[in-house]
């Protein structure tokens, strides 16, 4: 009986997967290969497998065969977690009443269409109206899905199963301070990096060529995935045999398209390393996007900005740019570590980006908590990036318009990418008492790094939350101070504010 | 009442169209971009859409809708059309018990790995199991979707609805009669045409720029498409304004690619051209396989065959073909009019072309009517081409193993192209009569002969049968004549057997 109830669970849940894994599909190719004009019937079709997985998640026989399998699965191991990570899913899709749930999907289609109108416009007044109504219905969802509970918490939540405000105010707390006393440091040295080593003009096909080379080395299997130009980077996964990232370039600084494939390699690294066993069942999927952008982060910051990545790297450098010959690590490191606070989250250093996600977050908690209107978004945000950057946003599309999350429906998003940076560095540290990093990176061993990094994170897919998987790995519970110490490190070694080792 | 039933019945058949889309999608991307991988999983996501689109077109809410859709549309008009289109398909579907429909699913994807490697080794006992197995379902289908019908008629009408055995019979009839008197003619004028003007040293990028300033000159819309190399050259279409081809090349002959994407484009203008207003409706979409056929060997064919064409072409070949800039549209043009047997299908001439389709309905009567067993197929197969062709394949591989059509469930499919070439030719032949189709050729106005087929063929979608649409297109059934007539006449002349018109 036991094997049958969890069998026919499975089956059912292994449609829900194959809905979403062809969404997915879907949303990539609209993204990479569409004509201008699909985008119509794009839209329906999209909207149409989005019911149907809704329909699906929220069927009676899926919750039978869930009860059913509930029965068998006993207090711990697997069986356990299915159940609980399966249950997790259909009661959050459950609380949402489907017509609310259609409301959000059209309202975040006309909300797209007139952000993109008002950023280029640089008019937020062409955005209110959408904004009004996606936060109001946003505060409606988070209030189904919070229950008695904290709506803004629910929002989070979404993203990263567990996190609340009240455990991520005290880490930006501390970030604000470290990072401030960081900015002022490198601000009194009165000098800054050169950059020139990593500009100048790389041609699109010798940029590709390169960054294709690391992430290969880095372990990214290319025959279960593909790489492909689009307007924003990101890595997509429709199984863990077929994890395809993207990217874009600037032929006169190389860092957008190397920096950039190497982040999102490091998530599709994460997407490969899910186990075959786990596929189409609730363990399959990675655990949240703050353990996500950990991966995707530790590759592009903490090996692609290290000395040692770039002693290894600079031979395939000059291969492809012989401009450069002359150029050597001693050139290249010290731009990869700039602390310039500017107005845009995704052109942001390592050393302001979370005061960028701190700016969203404090936004975002006034919003949810009533104490601010849509009208008012644009001075606060102005506002408050002035106290935690010092800089001010000469117009909208530069400040509150400047990321496409709200428009898209993302609420308490942004947070994942600070955890993201945090658990990578602790995670880092951790992986460092275990290797010999330094040198294996030097040498172009990444797959020592990969495999700790399959091991402690990859294979258990959804098994345990983010923070058992950091207390598992690094035997600490999450914190700021590894990446603190990191950045500041770095950032004054770069500046030449002091000598460290 | 009336409005509500139809938009009812509507809004569920639009959910069925766009699940339908979402799988042309994906196997679109399993053909152009998927790696190699992703196989696996890729399969799972079809075989879950395929579930959930059987399931909706068979749900009992749709069979309500319709039968509500019914009371209202009256007898006549677009109302009737679409219940009688939906109630065709809801009916074939509903007559295939889901097991058998899986089970010929799961055939399908063994059947395809077991003919891969059959047809790789040429050893026809590695496919013979699969092939029993997928026959024996398939005549379980015939029978499900017949009743008391014939089964073979029933597998027919999927792919060109209205075909029968006993309308195709007298037809190939006639082709084998007239096709074989032409090749005795030429066979004894003892010459060739020489092939050289089209053969020699064509660079992969010079093709598809020709190609597609051709293909563009036709009217296919590339901002609502897209092309891409594909190992077999195919169109497909998500709605009429995402319309995608593929195409494949040979460096050193100019035709497959070249006639290969004018072919396809064939393929796309019709589908480009289905109305607007019926997208997501059980009227739009192309009527059968047979017109469709006739679209793309109309484009192929009848005009990139043309001498007129070529007129047009000259130009653009010798700038992209400098090393051709000697050769001429009397050289090229014989180049295009060979007659020769052999032993594949897709590589033969228009004048054996239809043979070889002849042969594999020969093959698929037998099989069907219960005459012959899947271990005697390849030597019924050598037979009959000796029978037709007059030549005996060496090898399983170069004979009953050379198509895919067997192995991916397809039975009753290869009648529809030659209905496609002999529809192309007749609607041909009234449009000159309209137009002015040689003069327009040569001038590269190719929008008139486009608009004549847009509004005799596309623009009606799935209103009429095949057959109204060849007789109010034409004034005159189906016929084999002026296909012979055409096919005779061009293959003499180049071959110099007389001079003619």
């Amino acid at each position: 009986m036991t094997a049958g109830a969890q069998a026919r669970f499975l089956e059912l849940w292994g449609e829900v997967v194959d809905i979403g894994a062809a969404m997915a599909v879907l949303q990539w190719d609209q993204e990479t290969q569409m004509p201008s004009k699909g985008q119509r019937s794009r839209g329906k079709q999209l909207a149409t497998l989005a019911g149907l997985r809704h329909a699906k998640l929220t069927h009676p026989n899926l919750g039978e065969a869930l009860n059913a399998a509930a029965e068998d699965a006993g207090d711990e191991g697997d069986s356990m977690a299915q159940v609980r990570e399966a249950r997790r899913l259909v009661d959050r899709a459950s609380k949402v009443p489907p017509k609310l749930a259609k409301a959000l999907a059209e309202a975040e289609s006309r909300g797209l269409a007139s952000w993109q109108q008002s950023r280029a416009e640089s008019d937020f007044s062409l955005f209110r109206d959408s904004l009004t109504e996606l936060v109001s219905l946003q505060k409606e969802r988070a209030s189904c899905l919070a229950g008695k509970g904290s709506p803004y918490d629910a929002l989070l939540d979404v993203h990263e199963p567990g996190t609340t405000e009240s455990q991520l105010v005290p880490i930006f707390e501390q970030l604000k301070k470290g990072l401030g006393v960081l900015l002022d440091s490198v601000h009194n040295s009165g000098v800054a990096p050169c950059e020139d080593a990593v500009r100048g003009h790389f041609p699109k096909e010798k940029q590709l060529a390169f960054s294709r080379e690391v992430i290969t080395a880095m372990g990214y299997d290319i025959d279960a995935g593909r790489i492909d130009l689009a307007t924003h980077p990101f890595c997509t996964g429709f199984s863990n045999r077929d994890v395809r990232i993207t990217w874009r370039f600037q032929e006169n600084d190389l860092r957008p398209a190397l920096f950039g494939l190497m982040h999102e390699a490091g998530h599709a690294l994460y997407e490969q390393g899910l186990s075959d066993a786990d596929q189409r069942t609730p363990l399959g999927t990675a655990v949240g996007l703050g353990m996500h952008e950990s991966q995707s982060r530790l590759w592009e910051n903490l090996v692609g900005r290290s000395r040692e990545f770039w002693e290894w790297a600079l031979p395939i450098f000059h291969r492809n740019f012989p401009d450069k010959k002359d150029v050597g690590v001693d050139e290249i490191w010290p731009a990869l570590h700039l602390a310039q606070p500017g107005f845009i989250r995704v052109e942001a250093d390592e050393a302001t980006y979370d005061l960028h996600v701190l700016l969203r977050f404090e936004v975002e908690r006034q919003l949810f908590a009533g104490g601010v209107e849509v009208d008012e978004l644009s001075d606060l945000w102005d506002a408050t990036s002035e106290e935690l950057l010092g800089v001010r946003p000469p117009n909208p599309a530069m400040g509150v318009l400047q990321d496409i999350h709200w428009a898209m429906g993302a609420y308490g998003y942004f947070p994942t990418y600070t955890l993201g940076n945090l658990v990578a560095s602790q995670l880092w540290d951790a992986a460092s008492q275990e290797l010999d990093i330094s040198s294996q990176v030097a040498a172009g061993e990444f797959c020592y790094l990969r495999e700790w990094l399959r091991a402690k994170v990859h294979c258990h897919g959804s098994r345990f939350s983010t923070a058992e998987l950091v207390e598992n790995a690094t035997g600490a519970p999450l914190s700021p101070a590894p990446f603190l110490a990191r950045v500041t490190n770095m950032t004054e070694m770069a500046y030449g504010v002091e000598e460290k080792g």
